[in-house]
């Protein structure tokens, strides 16, 4: 389902995007974002390995955490992390390809939570490795001048 | 308080850094490492921003995570992180120095728990900007073959 | 949707909820359960509130605690819960009744994450008041002899 | 160390205790409060278990979440909990009595972290059997009039 909402998001995300350099240098790659919902790409680089030789936990977190601001940001009210936790499934490997998909749980008041699974793929389908879950709260204004 | 437990630690640590290329192309530095603890510092660069022009919170996220590491690890029973949480405090912007202090809180069979307090510096002080919480499994295994 | 699964599942519930004298005396009443599913219901006494005069957030974590349970143990593999998080987005006064409901937002290896959001009735409709997620551990062995 | 802060934490505790029927019902106990601080024990009654015979998750976050109320209210500022994170580290029994010991970690702005380690007593000392994270909000107003 596409809507206004979807095209705001869309036009949300250009604007956060084009500031993310953090995500950009990171070579993450934004695959679809809607309204409430925000799905990205990253593939591990050998150079993003921990001490274990496995992906750095951070870097895992920090595709789910684009994924977050993207959705929590969607409905053009400027929205920042409260606080996030992450549960780790599985090693992820230099050359895998993660993908961080956020959707809307509920949003009260200022306080939204979305959920993020990452997955990477696998001969047998898609495999979770880790699962995300991100608080955010309203800070006043809009991130767009929309008319 | 240093003792031979410091030293093990120190040694881990080296050996994890060696291999940990996230944590070195991140430009974190390690400032101290003990029994059940580590310190960690990373300077925010400014291609470390995110679509809000603040410090992407992915990045204050994995020098507390590494910390965290390095701190599991730290008695040479290779450990790795089941889920972690983070509060964020205060945004923190390009050019400053973020430092994260971990300790260990507790350790039950194979599970650990481990604070991470990450700071800034200012002119009143160090300012907490993050608070996190990282919890562990150990996986079997030493780090170091030590006699 | 009913199913085997379904009917395994609440066969899993009732052996639960014979034993659980602590959500009996807690007044919590089993709305459904499914596979990787469960809705509980539990109305807030005026014994129940807090020294602010609200419902006591332990116990609003209770009621969501039990639908995590008994979600994570419906498909007849004793699991325990491992972490637990919740998030208080509005009060809620004696004489609400809490709805928690439970699904299962993914089950790797060992590892179950259930999401649970609770709610309260009104005359605007449902709303949340609390968003909990769950994280569980298989611990071998079933719940029930099944043929 | 005691003085006029934990003075003003025990007055304060006081004035939460007489309106917190939920704790009292459930048989708690305060043992030790001061500036930043709260220490509560209670035993787990037969009709506090769960569905598979150990201490119900719910009572065993319950008094971790009262002793992170009182530790979060101590200095006379009407704070609430905005989340919380459990970790169970081990099984508890009916007859255990669980101890709560909350300490401040940190207070910036209006966001408080208090960490809550859950022990019970044994033949080998005290042993944890869960950690407990809060992060509080201040609201507004007093708890106390004080001159």
């Amino acid at each position: 389902m596409t809507g206004d909402g979807d095209a705001l998001a869309q036009a949300c995300a250009e604007r956060m995007w084009a500031d993310d350099l953090a995500s950009q240098r990171l070579g993450m790659r934004v695959l679809d974002v809607g309204a409430g919902r925000a799905m990205l790409a990253m593939v591990v680089r050998p150079d993003m390995v921990n001490g274990h030789g496995n992906a750095h936990g951070g870097l895992v977190f920090a595709v789910a955490d684009t994924a977050f601001a993207f959705a929590c940001n969607s409905r053009n009210v400027r929205s920042v992390a409260y606080g996030c936790a992450i549960t780790y499934l599985a090693p992820v490997s230099a050359g895998d390809e993660l993908v961080a998909a956020a959707v809307e749980r509920s949003l009260v008041g200022r306080t939204g939570t979305y959920d993020v699974t990452v997955t990477v793929g696998g001969t047998a389908g898609r495999m979770v490795v880790a699962e995300f879950r991100g608080t955010s709260r309203t800070v006043g204004g809009p991130l767009l001048d929309v008319g």
